[in-house]
């Protein structure tokens, strides 16, 4: 596969020219109006769960192929789950196995499974820009949804980190948002912060050591922070960061212990922010490395929410790129 | 994951305060009243194999998970396929290949399936005690059914095999049972023993070398046969277990061939036997090694049986733990 | 798994007494009555395609064990959507993952799978004849497919192929059609061969050099072709073979470049073809080795159609053998 650029204006292909949601490849490219509709149609799967039928017929015929270049059991299997609720036929590929090793190309692969009459893509893949190169080259009726690519992107995770937020603080004007960890090789944080702009969020921060941080990370419009101390002062939101070990080719950290004594979330730190900050984290948590057991663990922490409100995330994703919002059908 | 204890008065968490079922961790902790209704709803279910739509809707829109941290595919499967003929949405997850290798905590792992709002987990596991674990730290909202922990139990097969020897032989009080072979190693045979003890068996049987018996087996109210043609002999129901090679680290037995001459069952030995004795067999079954091919092929044979009936029994744990009888819904 | 003979006796076997479909095993022992049902069958599904709902309840509750004893990801996800399709609950089993590793025989694990009251095993092995061997060997209600046995058949594509022609074609008497490469080592190829003479089709060529040819080909009534600019000439259509790699252990070819020159279809050897030629490849593609890139994605090549038509053949003939046609049900 050749490497494909990942440009400004091609993310406006997420768009139909009426201004629906056709993909979802990147926060960039989306605006507002779309982000409220994401979350407000969330809002309707979220009361589901508590159903005794957690599933609706929306997505009845529809078929969905998960497709892993890049193992994720846990994301896929959130997709997955999403997609039964909405009676979807749900097909997984883990395609490291298929027969893309048997010389195909991934343009073949893909053409394939379109001819099987797909309606949409979920796309988990260790290069950036993946899932926008499948977008721009699938046929018109499908829909393509990043589940992560390489460090450019997550859009779900950070969609699903908004409406915590929201549900919790209504106003993002006021909000003082802080971003811990491993800035440089987190996708989550990329879509995190093209978030929290597009809602006006009221200040971002990214805390990190410098040998973590991309260069030019101010012109997101962010505030840097070094020292966590700081950081997290009179924050309303501190999200940590996993730190991901597996990226992490060379010492740019000194050890674990010292990384979580420099930028691990503690609670004597905890107390310096807002009383009624939420602490965040996309999961799994290495714990005490990113956060120690107490806060994870604590009353402020939203871990486990996250989870559950990913899946009337994407469950609103899925059903808004094929035309079905929560409220309109049955 | 620490070692929980596996004691005698937590299993009662099996059940709810009013008595229903709730969690199916092992066969101690149950009842005779419950037992009844296990075998009785599975036999509600055992008339839908013969129907041109083998399904019914009484799971629908519940979420079950089948986590397995050991390889099964035999077990998976049927719970898979109990699940989807009680029309749940099934997800399977091998969870050795995780993100509990990314550093999460066994607790970590549940607590996120849970927060997807799950109803069941069905774990098979091996350590013993791990589903027992697991139910005491999951939401009071989901159920646990152990598919087999450790040398511990294997609740669901002791189930199925006493709603096989029901469907023959009606009265227990009445029967002499063997259980001929590999106790030591055997979650099967303990869960059968505690089975067998609770339905009044009239004379429940181990047969089986020293070194292949537990120590103080007898207090389970057993008798210990060490030559097979002794043990068998005027038997009702001979169950002969699976030699566990896979998990025979050691030499604890001569040979297979020797093994086989010593304990395995022939046409010979079955003569000795009530004429009538049913022949029975957790399989996979190696043949030529605990048992003759004509004798697991031939007429007393109930090892496919036992298999069609583990269907029924899971459809049966499964409504019954999240709180639909069979014969009560549509 | 003792070796089966594969004779032309057996394969009669496919047709029940009253001669409706009850197994497909090979074009062999199917008549063109048979041929045709499936065709309009097919014809029926593939309108679901442009349906808003692609799925109809014509197998709801049936179970459908997908048996992969070899690796195909692609044919393993067709039929498990195609069953979906048609609302059947769907099992896949990677045999070689499973308990016939822990010593149990192919038999005992079929036996065990149909007494959870299966309906259909779809069998995927790579030995020729396993399917029959399969089908001789299961309980009278359940059906087999054959999804691709050794060297021996792989009927759903050879049907796939044959709907395709006709849907651009119609009259299989008046054509000429050139299967071109790898004929030794194809499955494909021999089913191919069988369906075009089913169809009475004017003239079937096969071109390859002789190490890729089997013995008495012309026995099957194709003509043989050594020079595929001579083979391809004025032919209505050209079924280009995948070259094997897998399976050609020994230096039967020169090198990939050196086949391509002799044996790929470019597009001047396509111009000396009838000029309205169909190009069809089962796929995937070895672009550059049997088939130029520019051929593979040019006006004539049906390749992504035969995709999208193997779906409704594969609706099409597992409805049939479980009793239900497309056209008279709900």
């Amino acid at each position: 596969m050749t490497r494909p650029q990942v440009g400004s204006l091609a993310v406006n292909q997420q768009l139909t020219p009426d201004g629906k949601l056709k993909h979802l490849l990147s926060i960039e490219g989306l605006n507002i109006g779309i982000l409220n509709e994401i979350l407000d149609t969330a809002e309707s799967f979220s009361s589901i769960a508590n159903q005794s039928v957690k599933k609706v017929p929306l997505l009845r015929g529809k078929t969905i192929f998960n497709l892993f270049f890049e193992d994720s059991t846990r994301t896929r299997t959130t997709f997955e789950l999403a997609g039964k609720r909405l009676s979807a036929d749900m097909l997984s590929m883990n395609l490291k196995a298929s027969s893309t090793n048997k010389g195909e190309t991934l343009l073949d692969t893909l053409n394939n499974l379109q001819a099987m009459y797909s309606d949409m893509f979920i796309v988990r893949h260790q290069d950036s820009g993946a899932a926008q190169f499948i977008a721009q080259n699938v046929a018109p009726h499908i829909s393509v949804i990043n589940a992560g690519d390489g460090r450019h992107s997550h859009p779900t995770q950070a969609l699903l980190d908004m409406f915590t937020i929201r549900r919790h603080k209504q106003d993002f004007t006021r909000l003082r948002v802080a971003i811990v960890g491993d800035i440089l090789h987190s996708r989550v944080a990329r879509s995190q912060i093209h978030a929290l702009n597009m809602l006006n969020t009221g200040e971002v921060r990214v805390v990190a050591p410098r040998t973590l941080l991309p260069a030019a990370i101010e012109n997101l419009g962010v505030n840097v922070y070094h020292d966590i101390d700081a950081g997290v002062k009179d924050a309303d939101v501190i999200i940590m960061l996993r730190l991901q070990k597996e990226r992490m080719h060379g010492a740019l950290i000194p050890s674990e212990n010292e990384y979580f004594q420099r930028y691990g979330l503690n609670q004597r730190r905890l107390k310096l922010a807002d009383k009624k900050a939420l602490v965040m984290h996309p999961g799994p948590v290495n714990r005490g490395v990113e956060i120690s057991s107490a806060v994870a663990d604590g009353p402020q922490s939203t871990i486990l929410e996250q989870v559950s409100h990913g899946l009337a995330v994407r469950m609103a994703v899925m059903s808004l790129c094929l035309g079905s919002s929560g409220g309109q059908n049955e």
